[in-house]
């Protein structure tokens, strides 16, 4: 791999990735940019999204923010785990709403790292803060999806 | 609201939350029980949740924990919303397991709350551990889910 | 206090605090700088923070964050106080360090809000991430400050 | 060590650790108990603890709770440090409030773990909640305190 450039490498491990997430696909996460470190995915809240209070369950806020966090932590074609994550939720999503999950490493050390992610929607306000620690594991990005 | 006990409200509570609910029922989320400050929900990992690694996406674990949250918050017919949660990973969960999230008042005071959810999967196995902190808003559970 | 400016006004709840703060002074904690939504404080790990494994005791690194994190959400001379917060760790502090907190506001609406602190050592090395989440609650900074 | 109950293993690592614990000792902890996965700690809060509010230092709080996550997770003579913490207030804590922190281990598996630590004051009331995560390193408790 010592031929390509980290941001091509970035988007090749965001390519494997996405391929075998079902669970980004299904529910219409979209990646809107990738580069090492960092990740951008959409979503928009579906009725399937909408809890007791009417408004988009936070599993989901949670989940768009959580897939942004993967994809930026997979960057380097090293294979990388979620440790635990915390959210705090600082404005309420509702049907429609078209929210943008911005991830950004914060560190990256040994095995560890800590991303944070910023949840905003179509209006530029902000929806979430969430904060992801990562763990990387034995392989690779690309050639263990390549193969499973 | 005098003449009932502790234990019917909870259960009318979740009862009324459930029902507008699309989120956890569309995931086959089941209220195993219900307690004042307590709850017990369900649910199986199905395709649709597998992510880039192969295992169930982590925000699946969280949704779920989140409900069992939400539905333990909720038992005293006052309108509690989350304010943030934190998840640690402990085992991963794969296609066709059972989970189990029980969620557990630990303080109540003022408007805010602590809540401790323990996910377990069909071997009784610790999956995830989940503390949420709630925050009380103004409004009935019961009336509010009637009337909207 | 119509006619302070809000640098002015930061400066000043910064004053009145810490002439209060037995617990940062003692510590030896410096305020570098501060700003509306944001401070910056310094203080160097003495033989008395020194813990079992013979490096800072995390709760050290966590107080300074956590004044750090204080001083930024009471610039607006409402009174505000933590709520909750969490530390990661990034690398070990030693007997000798000198180290710099820097709080940057996040989000803040109603009466909460959520602030960001990074710890680094004099080598401009991230030593730890916290993250306070504030809530504003009755009484003036500096009034409250004054009386008491 | 194979001789040694797992009683014994762990007050034997509690006494190496605070013999080197120069923090803990000088801010006037005192460990109650300790047991396999399990320790309590107490500690009076004075004057060089309250900040600018006029209460104890929430950095003090977290201290007090870290060292009873550190005690609680050194048990097995596997030197292990602290990954990340958070920490929730409940309550306020004043000058001469004795305050008692109840660690008990929630998971551990690899080298990982998570642990939960009540803080609680002489009324019983619960002033804090903590929940540390915890990564095995290399070495031993009990040898390596002997040896520095």
């Amino acid at each position: 791999m010592s031929e390509i450039d980290p941001q091509q490498l970035a988007e090749r491990c965001a390519k494997a990735m996405f391929e075998q997430d079902q669970a980004s696909q299904k529910l219409g996460m979209k990646i809107e940019s990738v580069a090492p470190g960092r990740a951008e995915l959409s979503m928009t809240v579906t009725e399937d999204m909408i809890q007791g209070h009417g408004s988009c369950h936070g599993g989901y806020l949670f989940t768009l923010a959580d897939s942004a966090f993967a994809f930026s932590c997979n960057t380097y074609d090293k294979r990388t785990v979620a440790s635990g994550c915390s959210i705090d939720y600082v404005y309420g999503a509702s049907l429609g709403d078209r929210l943008i999950a911005t991830a950004e490493e914060q560190s990256r050390g040994g095995r560890t790292g800590v991303y944070d992610i910023t949840l905003t929607n179509q209006d530029g306000a902000t929806v979430a803060l969430f904060r992801g620690k990562s763990y990387q594991v034995r392989g690779s990005v690309i050639d263990s999806e390549e193969q499973s």
